[in-house]
């Protein structure tokens, strides 16, 4: 068996996984575990990965988590064009520096957005307090400016003029609150411009394919009761 | 100007880039930043690292933050020995797998851990209620316990048999709770093991004077009253 990609093109980093491996051509299985149906409660699943988290990767007997990992084995592994993941020092650290910053930044204001004006009151119909949503977007707003003032400044893309695995990672973070209504490039422009750049070498049906789900989110079927339960234990990670 | 790093060893990724400095050789200008004295909020650290957090590198006229994104810079230019950061393919991509996902989970848990038991109710004589530390210490046990099983598994070291960046950064997570007075190693004799491995290869010597600030904490004089202030405005961050 060849390389396997588990992933849910719901999750943020799944996508930044699934558009990195197609856009470089990566022969893969794509396994799709569909995190609204729970199936990342699985046993089946917990062979890949017991912390239960996609993207997860199976190449042969090697299993391996966590989107930096997996994207950064995939550049070394199929030798992507070096502007995904520089070798020159200076670059390359961007690229870290980004990858590092993000798991506590950005990606935990883009998770709750989509989860506080989204996923809870509109697909579970549980109602989430304005101050809590409040104090989100002002967050995400805040972690926008840094990703516009800190790791983009002047620049093309976040490494300087070519795309690197940080820009896929950003981008993709930014399309969670898109997909749940918040206005994230409307007074931007800066970021506008960088994602139609991103947007313009990933290519436009990858893309869009790529956000079928993310951006049809809010018409998500009426849930199974017991992933719906499951969904109200974890509530209190998403506040 | 040579290179320079920005720490205080109060901080657990700090001490992993102190010591990975200091046991590779690598010649550096040490800038302590101390941070309960507020001097990440000074305009000069700014001009460091404008996210306003330990460590930071400055080297010539290139500034880096975020503590993997140093560790990997320091390992490549300095051309350190292979088992910090092993060319191999699948061993490389455990030590990326740990080091992303240590910043949600085993990071988060030793923090908390570390203000709720000690800096808040010792230092800043602000009670903590004992159902939120409870909740802490219950997460930090889940943490452990998948740093045993998913992680160090039987190996000697989080790769395999050799030392890496991922064992230096989670040694210094958990000496974080140590500092706190929480029993880390006690009941669990595989941990209690790595860590005396760990020990060993970094030296008796430099792992006890880069323990110096952790493990006399609770004996910190009295904090002034604005960075009291501040610490208090972020407590909401280490509930």
């Amino acid at each position: 068996m060849g390389l396997e990609l588990y992933l849910d093109l719901l999750s943020q980093p799944c996508r930044a996984v699934y558009i990195f491996a197609k856009k470089n051509g990566i022969p893969f299985q794509l396994r799709t575990v569909e995190l609204l149906k729970g199936q990342h409660y699985t046993d089946s699943f917990a062979q890949v990965n017991s912390l239960r988290k996609v993207p997860a990767l199976k190449d042969g007997d090697f299993t391996l988590a966590e989107s930096v990992a997996i994207l950064l084995y995939l550049s070394r592994k199929y030798k992507t064009p070096d502007h995904w993941y520089p070798q020159d020092l200076r670059a390359r650290a961007r690229v870290d520096e980004y990858l590092s910053w993000q798991h506590t930044a950005l990606r935990s204001c883009c998770t709750r957005a989509l989860w506080q004006k989204m996923m809870f009151p509109v697909v579970l119909g549980q109602p989430v307090p304005q101050e809590t949503l409040s104090s989100t977007l002002a967050d995400l707003d805040s972690c926008l400016q840094l990703l516009e003032d800190r790791f983009l400044r002047d620049q093309d893309f976040i490494t300087g003029s070519q795309i690197s695995v940080a820009d896929l990672m950003a981008i993709e973070e930014l399309m969670h609150p898109v997909g749940a209504g918040c206005q994230v490039f409307e007074n931007r422009p800066k970021l506008a411009k960088w994602r139609q750049r991103v947007e313009a070498v990933v290519g436009e049906d990858l893309f869009r394919e790529a956000h079928t789900v993310i951006l049809k989110v809010k018409d998500t079927p009426p849930l199974d009761p017991a992933v719906k339960e499951l969904l109200h234990s974890v509530r209190s990670l998403l506040q």
